[in-house]
């Protein structure tokens, strides 16, 4: 199957997922809303597709990961809502649309991130049939490597060394560190996920490690090119934020080719490892060629 | 023991507990601050209290609680920094200090809340002694029970409520309403926590169940009599500030002797439930009644 068709299809099976189960009777209306507009529709959900690719390599039903999938979406999406903060990036469009605060109002910013975060979890966690299927042992793992690539020494930690630097002189090693911790750490989250769901040896979870960290590496590098490279219309977001936030960027100290160079070096190197994997990773590897080589 | 006394203890256990753990290394080192200001000293730490002196009450050592009464009290300051944010209740006080966004900047006030609440999971998951103690299941079960009370239908969707419903008439069971879900669902999970790790009965937990419901309620409505009664400096926190804010109160509609009724009678109710338990449980009612009888 042709990835992009992979990906559209698996992005309508998480939406409708999501569209089917995000109700809520004992909720405000609006923040339920709110918690739909920030995550159904639009995105590409490349996140929930990594989750479902790795799961199939281990013979793991697509839709028996969608609760999953669509958990790991709305927690991501959390990341996005609160991004957008005027007190954070202050971006008024993502996914072609208003950012939620400017659709909603600030406190609803704040308040659906929350709800999202919250009901990113307890979006699998109220799946009875999917914590039947992976029991809970493996639910801990899972949540634990969520909440550890969210964490101070992950997600949260990076998004402050990002705002913490800009202005600032930096050099490589500064920026693939904010790079690993705001976004790579939870573009190999999802991989893990799948790969625990689908009872991946120790040896094998270690090679996803290795590969999500540097899948992860590209997907930043990549959103800071297009940053440069694409207008907003294509982008669906503002573009060309980075130099204006004097951001520490890598293309800030390589440029557009050198940049380009480094992260193609980085996708090899991630190829490699699933090439000299025991088992067939190639819609993953397919994923993994899809994130350097997208136009928005 | 005195409760006061017992409630002291607990705090400076908990804080110590939390200073010693809260360190990261590969943490940006001004988040770190920020998160332990949000959660270290100040406050009484009464969600801790009711979560040791459960477990004590099914003969769980509270040293082996610290974690996860500490965690605890990490998501409840998350809830607290970012309800004092700008675009929310705006306070610039808390626990006697600063607020968090005030010392630490609005876009520390959202990360290091996010931060807060992501950590404080983490701060018992990665207790591995605690973990061993307690098995999967109940880990699982523990982790439910705090997102349920996080959660759009808990204290998130509370929290929506409460700004949305500031200004306009309404009645007393709306505003029971409110409590139930912004505060009284929060006072109630730690509760149900320790009792899990204390290997509770069904029955039993429904007992505290509805125990520590009419518990949180009370511990809301004694926040409302607090805000129209005592001055800032007794508080920690801004007086006077639902009145300001046109927020739905009890005692907007009952006024003080009023509300001071109701109350005692939710204590009553809580309190026959534990008289007529066949275990003691008489740290749980001595908190209770610390609850409606302090003084901030």
């Amino acid at each position: 199957m042709d990835i992009i068709q992979y990906i559209n299809e698996n992005a309508v099976l998480i939406d409708n997922h999501l569209e089917q189960r995000l109700h809520f009777s004992e909720a405000p209306a609006r923040l339920v809303e709110a918690l739909r507009y920030g995550v159904i529709g639009g995105g590409k959900k490349i996140r929930a597709s990594l989750c479902l690719a790795t799961g199939e390599a281990f013979g793991v039903k697509r839709e028996d990961l969608l609760s999953l999938a669509g958990g790991i979406e709305m927690i991501h999406s959390f990341s996005l809502v609160h991004d957008d903060l005027p007190e954070m990036d202050n971006d008024d469009y993502r996914r072609g649309k208003f950012s939620l605060h400017k659709a909603f109002g600030g406190a609803m910013g704040i308040l659906a991130g929350d709800a999202l975060l919250v009901e990113g979890f307890r979006f699998f966690l109220s799946d009875s049939y999917f914590c039947r299927l992976v029991g809970n042992s493996k639910l801990v793992q899972i949540l634990n490597i969520l909440l550890d690539a969210l964490s101070v020494e992950g997600m949260v930690g990076g998004q402050v060394l990002d705002i913490d630097l800009e202005g600032i002189e930096v050099d490589e090693e500064q920026v693939m560190n904010i790079y690993r911790m705001k976004t790579a750490r939870f573009i190999q989250a999802p991989i893990l996920c799948g790969a625990i769901v689908g009872g991946a040896k120790k040896s094998e979870l270690q090679d996803l490690e290795r590969f999500g960290l540097l899948a992860g590496e590209c997907f930043q590098i990549k959103d800071d090119l297009l940053d440069v490279t694409q207008p907003s219309e294509v982008l669906g977001k503002t573009a060309g934020k980075d130099l204006q936030q004097e951001k520490a960027t890598l293309v800030k100290i390589h440029g557009i080719h050198g940049t380009q160079e480094i992260m193609e070096n980085l996708f090899q190197e991630a190829e490699t490892i699933l090439n000299q994997a025991d088992r067939s990773f190639s819609l993953l590897r397919e994923l993994a060629h899809f994130i350097i080589t997208r136009h928005h």
